[in-house]
């Protein structure tokens, strides 16, 4: 037994997972990292409890815990280092939280990272080379190079979010200009939106505001789906600014596939045909022929699945950590 | 006996080493590679067998030969991939073209992979994530990735030199606007300071290019050492468009080192200089903590070195190819 934990921006994931990586039971919950560990930690030490009771799993049947979460991770600690979109987690000890309910080794990642385990597993290693993008609110890529996922000299490989898409473009809060972060993840798409809706030039944005309250980055997908012009130029610019910076990292990279995850991901089919076509103008030739840029292969459930995948692989590894 | 040859952009250098890969001969010349591979490989072949007479070294003692050039190869065929500065080499069988002076296996890579072969090697293996940047003609790059030498799911990773630096920038040679490899490689830096030295603007770069003629890199660099401002503007232009570049990079493969090497690397401590500034004002800190920005550690001999560590590893490992 496995228990795989995704904590994102805005939700908390939890899964039960065979030694197979098949999944016994999950939970989902919205949750708000920026409200710090506490509450989250809080929650999941009640959660994962009656989760295991409930399916009639004793807690010293739980092998190994992996959990993902959305920031940059001293992987050897077990830490987030400075994660922009969760200040308040900044080294704090998730581990040691959750020693009170299991003594099974913990471990915990970046939860891209967490996707691209996910899908190494699930393409039983017939790719080496691929990057996984996840896009929501924030943006970042795990790696795999040579069949294994690459961390980096210092952890913080794939932190793509604050690559530059414009030099002109907005203020971000890292202080640069023009992140693709900034620019193109689900609050630009949102703040997109919502200027669409509140000066009158999107009829379909502003009936789904004045209904709601708010909007979500679904609200401008639904939108551009259903024919809405506005709606459906804000999707394809996200996708061509994500585009542009996939494309200087395909040359670099050379990978064989892009997989695309990450709640902004499922926004539409425009998203995808415009990263596939900023990619293919920017990128050279010899690196775009065999490429291929497709949604990734397990869905919503990637990140847990890979949570799965690192507990298994880093409790084989090690017999656990000290 | 191994034989390296650096075939560049610009030159032929080819050298002789021992297994241990110290120099015992070395012969460089200028060669132009845009004529096409008739010329410069009529010259390898009567100038190898003259430098082994040379050194009493008879050609059946020569293990392996190492062969470096500018441009995207298919590592597995030995041949060239529609290489940009070298359009006639296309698919060109280099191979078989030397069979007649040596029976010894013959591997062709790209000149900045042997670049991080060369650094892999001087190294020892101490760090195991790194990147070289070879600025010349042309702009590349060599990938080490968990101590091997990356070279992508089609052999094209590193191909830097057309990642946009500038969206509005010059129209490049790709039919895409502001590759970096287009606004500040050398003949981006010579146009730039033949413009200064015209307009008047560069006295020192106007009084060169009467007594010589022409420009070259080396000239804007001597004039920036020597004080002439329009000169170092240029070269710090050319060292801060590839820094943002090499940002993106940076917070994308978190390398620990990067090294810098090619002939524009010498115009200068300012390019250096430009370059580190530009990289630490883009990339993340949790990147930048760590990383290091240097010459490449066997200056001009990186290639050939590498070449030679080339030849001694694919002889080893496969007994040659067919």
């Amino acid at each position: 037994m496995l228990v795989g934990i995704d904590i994102g921006a805005t939700s908390l994931d939890i899964a039960l997972l065979r030694p197979d990586l098949g999944i016994i039971a999950r939970h989902a919950q919205e949750a708000d990292v920026e409200a710090g560990p506490g509450p989250i930690m809080a929650r999941l030490r009640s959660l994962l409890p009656a989760m295991l009771a409930q399916n009639g799993i004793a807690p010293d049947r739980v092998l190994a815990v992996g959990i993902g979460v959305p920031g940059p991770v001293n992987f050897a600690a077990g830490q987030l280092v400075n994660p922009p979109l969760m200040p308040g987690w900044d080294s704090y000890a998730i581990r040691e939280d959750l020693r009170e309910i299991t003594d099974a080794p913990i471990f915990v990642d970046n939860d891209v990272n967490l996707m691209a385990l996910g899908v190494l597993w699930r393409q039983r290693k017939q790719i080496e080379n691929f990057l996984v993008i996840k896009v929501g609110t924030g943006i970042g890529c795990g790696i795999v190079c040579h069949g294994e996922l690459y961390r980096g000299s210092t952890g913080s490989a794939g932190d793509i979010g604050h690559i530059c898409a414009d030099v002109a473009g907005p203020l971000c809060r890292c202080g640069n200009r023009g992140c693709v972060e900034a620019m193109a993840a689900a609050p630009a798409i949102v703040a997109m939106g919502l200027e669409a809706a509140q000066s009158g030039r999107s009829p379909a944005l502003a009936e789904r505001l004045a209904a709601k309250g708010l909007l979500d980055a679904a609200d401008i997908g639904a939108a551009s789906r259903a024919g809405d012009a506005e709606a459906d130029a804000i999707v394809r610019r996200s996708g061509r600014l994500i585009g542009q910076v996939l494309a200087a990292l395909v040359n670099f990279y050379n990978p064989s596939h892009i997989f695309i995850g990450g709640g902004v991901s499922a926004i539409g089919p425009m998203f995808l045909a415009a990263i596939r076509q900023s990619v293919s103008q920017r990128s050279l030739a010899l690196s775009t022929r065999h490429l291929e840029i497709t949604s990734a292969p397990l869905g919503p459930e990637t990140g847990l699945i890979g949570a799965g995948v690192l507990a298994m692989r880093e409790a084989l590894r090690s017999g656990g950590p000290a």
